[in-house]
């Protein structure tokens, strides 16, 4: 990573908008427990700690779910201080594929009241 | 099974409608020659057999993937004769998800045309 692009060594790599792609969002959002991280964060529209999330799994499993979400390009990670944020990278999905992240929210939504999800 | 749902012991299994799950659907599009399969589906609107595709792969990959596929509820395969005949199940999808199979597929489309694909 270039000086330009990594102002700390604690930035996290990110896919450019461009190096996005259909297949690896989806496997990315074909777990449950990633699906609930992104429902979450939609709701809340902001920026949302890891620990926010109360996940019935390992620690270093959640972990492993965000840094899965992060490299598809469906969230953003930044250290805060000592929190790790996450967000959704929604202007970008929306721009490189427009209604697909509200077309799967609604999906998610839909089974989850079916289902009592 | 019963008599009822396979008249014969060459029908193959499939979900039924209220079976099909988000995950598996997102899980089984998250491959590149499976969503190439749907978007030709998808295209032709009809039933097309497991020879009419022309993939990059060996024939029990393909028959794989054409599993993977109808396991998740996302086609119909039928035995015609010696053929297998594969129809998308947009009606069920549809009900179930409405509008998502139409994003997944213009999406698909939309990276395709960006990307050459």
């Amino acid at each position: 990573m270039s000086p330009a692009t990594a102002t700390s060594s604690r930035d996290l790599p990110h896919p450019a908008r461009g190096d996005i792609r259909l297949q690896a969002l989806l496997h990315a959002l074909s777990d449950p427990m990633r699906l609930q991280i992104v429902r979450e964060l939609a709701a809340d529209g902001d920026e949302l700690s890891c620990s926010h999330f109360d996940l019935p799994v390992t620690k270093s499993t959640t972990t492993h779910h965000f840094r899965v979400l992060r490299e598809a390009g469906v969230i953003r990670q930044i250290y805060r201080g000592t929190a790790k944020m996450n967000a959704l990278r929604r202007d970008d999905l929306d721009d490189l594929f427009p209604g697909l992240l509200d077309a799967l929210l609604a999906a998610a939504a839909r089974q989850a009241a079916r289902l009592g999800g």
